[in-house]
């Protein structure tokens, strides 16, 4: 066998619900990934925490704790990172990069931290960083991003990147359920982890939004550029109020370029039943795109899980390898510029407010006068319940296009007045 | 200036409805494609049959009528085909192909009757053919099968890839409008043709199938290859039987592999109400895609029109370009095997048949002694209208799973039956 033919050698550094699949398939289809890629693809060692644990299919002399050594040996040509992380991680990407190996990660939070240094250091050493497990798990989204859609102007990105909260919020939403009760049963599901903070929070959200503002205007986004709200806060008041008004609530990423700056944020939305974003059910994830000239594009698919995961870094592995083999790598900045991030302040939307009013003559009338003060107008108003007394009433307000500063100084001023309990709620309408 | 940064030359062939908007692109933002390829873009030369006709925004120098004068030229790098046509075109892409140039194409004529052997020219001269405009318009499907999904098993790929049929279908079913009232009302909007035959007809369906069938288990398939009904058979009668069993009638591509065998066929289906492509309106157009480790992927968006199609175009050409300036190609038919192609007579679905039968005892006995004859079992069986004299009843039949060859063997036999009418009508049904 001539030096071409000898076979690409990976280092898998995880072995979890992602890993696990990725060595199954590289074990098990040798043949068909060698004609794919050009080049027989030899799964070379895996680092795991645990070497002792049972790994049905991993013959066990692969196995090392050594995630460095395995990382930084000189047979290694690509390097596929599914252990998750960020510090620790950093430094064996950084590595496996200084050493002239390409790199396959699916990990969302490492690149919205670290992407812009990671990317330059793999331009510098000329080895490809691939990465479309890291948003939207099986969904081809990377790729569209970085190549198919690379002659057009991307203007919007919005999607729904986090399984477990949506389908917290399907149950809220079909199920009448509260937060604390549908979050419990995503746990029991196996749909949340023991501690949600991550995806409840909005963190993996933000993460996601980052990478994908990213690519979409070319322009380095890291995860704190990101305004990010999570679900916590959202109670069947939310939720009543969008079906009152034909919507529905979902936990969106937004990355939106106005005025050549990046808007981008995570933050609960009520969208109308029709949006196509709307009928997303369950733990499915969906990302639409809008360019100039594309127009809208939807991709829908599977988020998360073993087998879907690994199929997308299997696909960024067999490109890798035929990059390689053709001795050549793309990179990931090729085009980009700096572009200023926008405040959320001066994000504009409509909003829906929902305020516990004294029941007394003359105060829709102050809260009218509020609203106006600050620039915000009413687009319709709608009175909700009544409480048993009698002197308090529940209204639903819609506002036209504000500007995000100017709705949170009239809450201020509102929850500050003696006419309006503490009781407001808000919540962003999408379109 | 270096030898580096000399400018690419792209020739474009065709500047009608898709070409004027590439052309347009490529003129105002040359910036933008310089940052985004890494190297200058110059659009260098334009072929149309008339060059007199005033071009708004292309400089008149650049219009030629001889097309294979340009493609020869020396100084060009990327040919950019958008006249359509298959036969005199084949010889001007090849001759491309043979003079050391790229080639981006939306060419679904071409490729599906040429494709293998473009494709082997292409891989022979080291050059790239993209063609992402040729299924679905601006929607990225070609490059997710080719690359995303390239470490994946796709078992199955279902779209609908023609806007006309698809939108004809859709004021059918929404407005009750016969098929020959929709098909005009069509042609009045610019959604057909004047000669509406291959959108009706599923040719222009077929060329896509057999792109998406190939790339999808990385096998020639041709246009031959390809079942093809299109919807000029479907009335009210398949419409009704449709929505009385809560379906749509959708026209699809599909392809299929099934113990390794490849089915890739066009035609009318019965789909569910509650399946992702029956909701897909008017113009639009959308892929699903099945593989063994992603599961269920969906693509959606604009399928034709000049913007959205050029979006695509642009896109293969910076790719084209970056590749170019990194000094390599990606060759289409990389892993490709061949593979047998299915008859269609082996296919295998429910079907729906709509019977006239004389109003007897025992003619039903015999349709069912006729349909077990041939293996083909009822899965439900109800009546649809009786006419008014009362000796003849309209019964809707839905088959169990079963062959193609069964069924259209009981058809026969039941059309030469005395107690059903010729007044047989039948559709397949999708799941
Ligand atoms: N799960 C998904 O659906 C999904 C979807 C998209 C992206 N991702 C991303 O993919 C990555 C992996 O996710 P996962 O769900 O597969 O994680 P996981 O199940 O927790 O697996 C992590 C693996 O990494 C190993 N590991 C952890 N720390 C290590 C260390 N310091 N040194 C060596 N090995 C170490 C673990 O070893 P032991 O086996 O010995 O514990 C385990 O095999 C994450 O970045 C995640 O964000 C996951
Ligand atoms: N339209 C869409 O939405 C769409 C979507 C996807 C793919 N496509 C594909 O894209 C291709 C172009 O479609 P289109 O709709 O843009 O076509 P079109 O509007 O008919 O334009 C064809 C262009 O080619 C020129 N042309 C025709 N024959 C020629 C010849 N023999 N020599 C030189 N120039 C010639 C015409 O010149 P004149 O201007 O002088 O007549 C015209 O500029 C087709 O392959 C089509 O299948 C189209």
């Amino acid at each position: 066998m001539g030096e071409k033919s000898k076979p690409l050698k990976v280092a898998l550094v995880g072995a979890g619900t992602v890993g696990s699949e990725v060595a199954r398939l590289l074990l098990t289809q040798r043949e068909e990934f060698a004609r794919r890629a050009g080049r027989e693809i030899e799964l070379a060692g895996v680092a795991v925490r645990n070497v002792s644990k049972e790994r049905p299919g991993i013959p066990s002399e692969l196995l090392t704790d050594d995630t460095m050594g395995l990382v930084s040996r000189k047979d290694i040509d690509i390097v596929v990172e599914l252990m998750g992380g960020v510090d620790e991680t950093k430094g064996l990407i950084m590595k496996a990069i200084e050493t002239g190996k390409s790199v396959v990660t699916g990990n969302k939070a490492l690149l919205s931290a670290f992407g812009e240094e990671i990317f330059s250091a793999s331009n510098k050493a000329g080895v490809d960083v691939y990465f479309e497990a890291a948003v939207a798990g099986a969904i081809p989204i990377i790729r569209p991003l970085r190549d198919s859609l690379v002659g057009d102007k991307i203007t919007k990105v919005a999607g729904i990147v986090n399984g477990t909260t949506n389908y917290i919020l399907d149950k809220m939403t079909t199920e009448g359920m509260e937060y604390e009760t549908a979050l419990k049963q995503a746990q029991e599901l196996g749909y949340a982890e023991q501690d949600p903070t991550a995806d409840v929070g909005g963190a993996d959200a933000a993460a996601k939004a980052a990478i994908l503002a990213s690519l979409a205007f070319r322009t380095p986004v890291n995860i704190s550029d990101v305004y990010c709200e999570g679900i916590t806060k959202i109670t069947q008041t939310e939720i009543s109020a969008a079906h009152a008004a034909n919507c529905v609530v979902k936990l969106l990423a937004m990355a939106e370029l106005i005025d050549g700056e990046v808007h981008v944020r995570v933050h609960p939305v009520m969208l109308p039943k029709s949006h196509p974003l709307a009928s997303i059910a369950g733990a499915y994830n969906a990302i639409m795109v809008e360019a100039e000239a594309a127009d809208k594009l939807m991709f829908m698919g599977p988020g998360a899980g073993g087998a879907p995961t690994a199929s997308a870094v299997v696909g960024d592995l067999v490109t890798v390898a035929r990059n390689r083999v053709a001795g050549i790598s793309l990179p990931v900045l090729a085009g980009f510029k700096k572009l200023p991030i926008a405040k959320m302040g001066s994000t504009r939307c409509h909003y829906q407010l929902t305020l516990d009013l004294t029941d007394e003559a003359g105060v829709l009338a102050s809260v009218a006068t509020t609203l106006a003060k600050h620039n915000v107008s009413v687009y319709s108003l709608e009175q909700v319940a009544v409480d048993e007394s009698g002197d308090h009433a529940s209204v639903g307000l819609m506002t036209h296009e504000a500007l995000e500063d100017d709705v949170l100084a009239c809450m201020k001023e509102l929850r500050d007045s003696d006419y309006v309990s503490n009781n407001i709620s808000f919540i962003r309408v999408g379109s």
